[in-house]
């Protein structure tokens, strides 16, 4: 299933004493490839720096790692690049002193083989029980603490939802289980704060950025759960899947996402079957 | 410095693609070795075997674990065995459901080189300025997302504090950043309830026990922060150093540590200089 791997580790030995194995101790992003490009890099690069800047991880070759990306997106085509960045191996317990050089992996793997239908008539969501924890220090890194996510889509697994809704201890909602969540009401757009937790897509950051340009008004905010429950439309979206319009949610159908079929044509993502 | 590892981890290729590595999706006992004996192992194997329920990791081979570790005791006679348990390799995303090999690794630290006088004369604590999150779905656990110990470690790093003390979002204490916390008012023990957050320690169930056993009051409940401010006495547990008094904690100084020298002699901790 993999077809690339590189990395700065050379052992097994290495890699089992790696921070990011013991503690999560680092970060990742997840890269689309089409027509050979490495989609959105320099979005990705970015919110990894800053997240090593927040994280104190040190020692980090970002142009290295950025060129590397965009040699084997060539290679690649069509697929996905994961990339990983740990603190590196070594310090004593959690203690971090004597560590001055990070891990990092990339790794290749193949485009998930979602279903056609899931952009082109949207996809079933529900409710998780999983109730997101706050966490300012770590809210809006994709960093390797990723429990409650698995917990979270072990709710979803089987069923006949591809993504579940998160919501915080004050039933705000946050995000879905790996996507950001937009709602339109009355022609506004409006998507959940991450300054307690989730994570901060870089696609989230996209596709707000194409609502300015298409001068639709889009606000980020407290959203309490109740709001969802009225919307006139719902989409999710993430680096891999670009944009999922919501079909089902609770009893609730929607078959038309004005919004969300504006910003899929806009961002270039193939929603006909 | 590690002088041992095994594990049914095979490649570098394989501990690369690895759910421990990627979402933290883990677990982990720290466990000391004296006299060629580990230290209250079966009560580290029990609760590793109650968080995997917890987590739904299957196919953990916990006597085979047992037995090696027993074997490698003798051979390590003083030290410190890591045990590392993962949810394996594989799953699509964050979703879990191809999965049916747990990965295990055991590593060999020698024994920590701490100053003798944190038995002797006790240790210095201040309160950490980060926040403990709460979430009850993965409190008690010692899994593998770890970020907020790394975190909060990092504000006593280079400092004359050994141990740092956190307390969550309603102020109340939860534990200190690798250990966890007893305080003494009028000859009453009481320890934090750990059903939000923090680690619930092998040790500490041990310490229970004991107090316990030699009909001292212990209760386990909320303690508000303001509560340690006028402690008798204060101690620290985990499974490596047993016992540290605290000397000194923000202005306060404390030299008598009566029920932490009965504790240690009881649980034969060796606390001469």
């Amino acid at each position: 299933m993999i077809k690339y791997q590189s990395s700065n580790i050379n052992s097994l030995s290495q890699l089992t004493l790696d921070r990011g194995l013991h503690y999560g101790d680092g970060l990742f992003e997840t890269i689309a490839i089409h027509s050979g490009i490495a989609q959105l890099l320099n979005e990705h690069i970015t919110r990894l720096s800053e997240s090593c800047l927040r994280l104190k991880i040190e020692g980090v070759d970002f142009l290295k790692i950025q060129k590397e990306i965009e040699q084997q997106a060539k290679i690649t085509d069509e697929g996905v690049l994961k990339l990983i960045v740990t603190r590196g191996s070594g310090g004593r317990g959690y203690s971090t002193p004597d560590i001055v050089n990070a891990s990092y992996m990339i790794l290749q793997y193949p485009l998930p083989n979602y279903n056609r239908k899931f952009w082109n008539k949207g996809v079933a969501i529900k409710k998780c029980e999983l109730v997101l924890a706050n966490q300012p220090l770590l809210a809006g890194m994709k960093h390797l603490n990723r429990l409650e996510n698995v917990m979270a889509k072990m709710e979803i697994e089987n069923s006949e939802y591809q993504e579940g809704i998160l919501c915080d201890s004050t039933q705000n909602i946050i995000e879905a289980t790996s996507s950001n969540v937009f709602i339109v009401l009355n022609n506004n757009v409006f998507t959940p704060k991450l300054d307690k937790c989730g994570v901060s897509g870089v696609m989230r950051d996209e596709v707000i950025k194409k609502l300015h340009e298409n001068r639709i008004n889009i606000e980020v905010l407290n959203i309490p759960f109740e709001d969802i429950l009225n919307a006139d439309e719902i989409f999710l979206t993430n680096s891999v899947i670009g944009i999922w319009p919501v079909a089902k949610f609770n009893e609730r159908m929607y078959s038309n996402f004005p919004i969300a079929r504006m910003l899929m044509t806009s961002l270039k993502i193939n929603y006909d079957v």
